[in-house]
């Protein structure tokens, strides 16, 4: 693969840089955490009606990929490569239709080339290239979008660049005394944490969004991330402190202050801009003290409306645990959390500075109040404090941590099994969540009904909530049919969409809108805004190249 | 003044609504609030070098105004004023320059009409109408602008309407499940308070900034006001669901979402937009439940830098005070909250759910720690509820709330002795706070010395503060010269605004940008922000007719 430099061409592998060692090209994470075969068919005997034995992983070297359409020149070519594994894993994000597909080795979207670029220079002179040479540019972030946001789908482009910032991953500086740090869009949630703890002064970012491991903290903020805290501070924005963004037009940045009311915020333009505003480089993020005090529990509610309603008082409390996840009786009996029809509700609180026994004590209460059981042994306060998200000793909220960090891996299982199994998460207020809960479930499983012929699981929990609203997430499971799993994902998820919709009810919390979401988002959206955003489109990114089809447009320049 | 509707003319009292009873045309506030001639020269005494008699305050009713360059049509006269009272009183906002040019009679750019309409339908009607006839429209909200945000200041429409949406100013709708309600934007804060009180439920906006009484909803989100609360939720930003925006281009309204990763918020865009891309007609807002217990305490410091780092650990601490107010010494004995040189931190910690008393000993421990005094009378728990602000039994707490609703009507009872008194706000990351402080300090008042001659009071005060900074308040009393008020304010705000840009804070925590702090915003605001925010604006606002001026262009259609 590595090819030797000549000018004109481009090196399978650019210098300084290996592909990601041990990463899987076709689905979540880690190769080694893959599983077997044998586990998949296992898996699998909980849904009847599925093939008896996993899709083949295809061999990523031995797949034939169209031949680039388009070459950098000489000068950029040590930063670029066109190695068929590289393209194969930057074709598509990690959503379920995208693992499907790259199983069954469809990969006609790959892209052309993969670049890599190490600095903000080099980004831009691949920026300014792209431009010249109406080559569309796709930032890929960690590559861990579930919602097609990394995935090219056509337009008039000349090429196809899916552009890597893993090789800008350096916490550049770090401020004790206002508690933050600057930092590269390209580092990954665990490398981003080292660096912080190596660094001394106990300071941490705390964002745990599921997909810690394999996301990037510059994915993080294009797409609104949702990370650790269940209550306040829930998504990244609030973390930014100022940004550094390169548009095809020039470099933003905004001034690193704590709080301004000067105009509306430039940052929360790019925040959700989704690379198609430009191209975020580096941060200023807001840091924690990392926490010395923990405590958390696990209560059982025999009613779901009964455990929906203690949410929603302990929302209100002003009391903000650090996480305060309800899984209703599905997800709860899938994640081993409880039985019976119960569901649960895991409540952590964690400090810096102080002894927090007594504000889990208040949230029990609150929950006991509204029917909730609180186990003897379930408020033990605990310490430790690792990096995959909240650390508790009580038995029901590890089942549900082990799930949750396990769970993508299951979800790849069960897709070589041909089943269908995919999340989709959204917001409403509190005096729509029981209408919406329940016509979801009832939507959903009616869709999963008609579309694969059998039942299949919807289950819901709350990884959010807010004193007006829940952020409901939602995991369907149901048999598809081999080389039909995609269309028929499609079809449910364009009904679950419709549900939201109806209900007023945000096409996406935290995952972005990608081109997935993009009907759910074009019908949210208020069309004057929509007006105002490809306005600014057209002033950042004229000729259309940055991530087209993405929040606007149909991937064609100049289209809305 | 109510002349007779006729084709083509326009009413001098519109329909349906009288002129502000009792409101002052010139100056802060209430007319019966404002200092009698003889408390208006003993203050003076204070500043060496003043004139011993106060300007006489002009008689509205008596003021020549030049004639409407404009008149609506017959439809929409009953919503248009031309009456000079309205005129004049429409002319400026409340900003020292504002109250010194009235009080001279300089009325120059007076709207040609002021329009109060009572609909949504009406004010689209009258935007149209603006359009047609490129007439500017500048939303007035409550008057109480103090950077120039509601004064025309030239470029080529062909007349100017003031817009006055206080016949909007209903709670159309209350959510008490998910503690919200809808609310129309020309509504004034006690106002506002009342209606939520007369619906029941023990819901509140808790919104009090220093204008509560004479700013409206409106305001405060077109210019991000800062609010009640210290620390967490300081601006109005956090408390919006939803908005509902006219624009030329049509009605934008956001859905009612507790919290939402679907593209750039629409809502942050309009927020802080002043009233350029489009006039707020109403909101969906977060509601709190009214605190019934509350605590609060004086806590004094010798060294103001020890005072300083004790904000910052409270700040950093996750303690989450309501009130976090320090005044510097200067300030302090302004206010009659300390004196000998000691700095004054007013603490305040409320709750609807949970006694507070623990919660106030921590943060005066931590106070403590640095070197803080606590007077051992200062923790008692309060009651009461006022709608003006944090309610507190302590005598230095009380000293600086008086203080701090009082201060707008000395400062009118000074600018009429000719002196120079005015404020400005701001917000940095604390490793440069020391140094800011110190370079406002030493530099607005060498400006003073320079530009009156004598030397001036520049006193700081923070008040609101956030775990990466604080947002200083800074107030400059000096002595003017009768006539040279204006200019001689105007430089010496220009050298403090060049004192901000220089150390990378802010132009602006929460008075807006409006036309005085231009200068600073543009240089504060990315330039590739500013593309998209021109781009939006006439995607917008293709006419250039909303607040022109006012974060963008010169006041001139076209110009950026």
């Amino acid at each position: 693969m590595a090819a030797e430099h000549s000018p004109g061409s481009t090196r399978s592998t650019p210098a300084g840089r290996t592909a990601a060692a041990g990463r899987s090209w076709w689905g979540w994470g880690r190769t080694d955490q893959a599983l077997p075969d044998s586990e998949c068919a296992a898996l699998a005997t909980m849904i009847p009606g599925l093939p008896s034995a996993p899709l083949p992983v295809p061999d990523a070297a031995a797949l034939t990929l169209a031949p680039p359409r388009i070459r950098v020149p000489g000068s950029l070519a040590h930063l670029v490569s066109d190695g068929t594994a590289d393209r194969a894993a930057h074709t598509y994000g990690k959503a379920y239709r995208d693992v499907v597909r790259a199983l069954h080795g469809d990969l006609a979207a790959a892209p052309d080339l993969v670049a890599f670029p190490r600095t903000e220079a080099e980004l831009v002179d691949l920026l300014d290239w792209a431009g010249t040479r109406n080559a569309a540019l796709i930032p890929y972030g960690g590559g861990s979008s579930v919602v097609g946001g990394v995935e090219y789908r056509g337009g008039d482009h000349s090429g196809v660049l899916s552009l890597d910032l893993s090789a800008m991953d350096r916490v550049l500086e770090v401020d004790t005394t206002s508690r933050a740090a600057r930092i590269q869009a390209g580092v990954l949630g665990p490398a981003l944490e080292r660096q912080l703890r190596d660094h001394g002064g106990g300071l941490t970012l705390r964002h745990f969004p599921q997909s810690f491991e394999f996301s990037t903290l510059g994915g993080w903020l294009a797409t609104r991330a949702g990370g650790h805290y269940a209550t306040l501070h829930t998504h990244i924005d609030d973390f930014v402190e100022s940004m550094r963004v390169v548009t095809p037009a020039g470099v933003s940045e905004s001034w690193r202050l704590p709080g301004s009311g000067a105009g509306p915020s430039p940052d929360r333009l790019f925040l959700g801009s989704e690379g198609t505003l430009g191209v975020i480089t580096e941060a200023w993020m807001r840091l924690q003290d990392r926490p010395v005090h923990k405590a958390s529990a696990a209560v059982l509610f025999a009613d779901f409306a009964d455990a929906a309603e203690a949410v929603r008082a302990i929302s209100q409390s002003g009391l903000h645990p650090a996480n305060c996840r309800l899984l209703d009786p599905g997800e709860a009996a899938l994640a081993g959390a409880a039985q019976g029809g119960d569901s649960v509700l895991v409540l952590g609180v964690e400090s810096a500075h102080h002894p927090v026994d007594g504000r889990l004590a208040e949230l029990c209460a609150l929950a006991a109040d509204h029917g909730g059981r609180v186990p003897a042994s379930a408020s033990a306060p605990g310490g430790g404090d690792g990096d995959g998200g909240p650390a508790a000793r009580d038995d029901a909220v590890d089942a549900w941590r082990s799930a949750f960090v396990r769970m993508p891996y299951l979800r790849d299982g069960l897709a070589r099994m041909s089943a269908i199994t995919e999340t989709f998460e959204t917001a409403c207020t509190w005096d729509r969540f029981a209408g919406l809960y329940e016509a979801v479930r009832t939507g959903t499983a009616a869709a999963v009904k008609e579309i694969t012929g059998s039942p299949g699981l919807v289950n819901c929990r709350l990884t959010h909530v807010y004193p007006d609203g829940p952020a409901p997430y939602f995991t369907v499971i149901a048999a598809g049919r081999r080389g039909r799993e995609v269309a028929m994902w499609d079809e449910i998820k364009s009904a679950a969409m419709e549900t939201l919709g109806r209900h007023g009810a945000t096409v996406t919390h935290h995952h972005a809108v990608g081109r997935d979401h993009r009907p759910g988002y074009d019908r949210q959206r208020p069309e004057p805004f929509a007006l105002a955003l490809r306005a600014a489109k057209s002033a950042l990114d004229p000729r259309g190249i940055l991530n087209p089809g993405v929040l606007l447009g149909s991937g064609s320049p100049g289209a809305g």
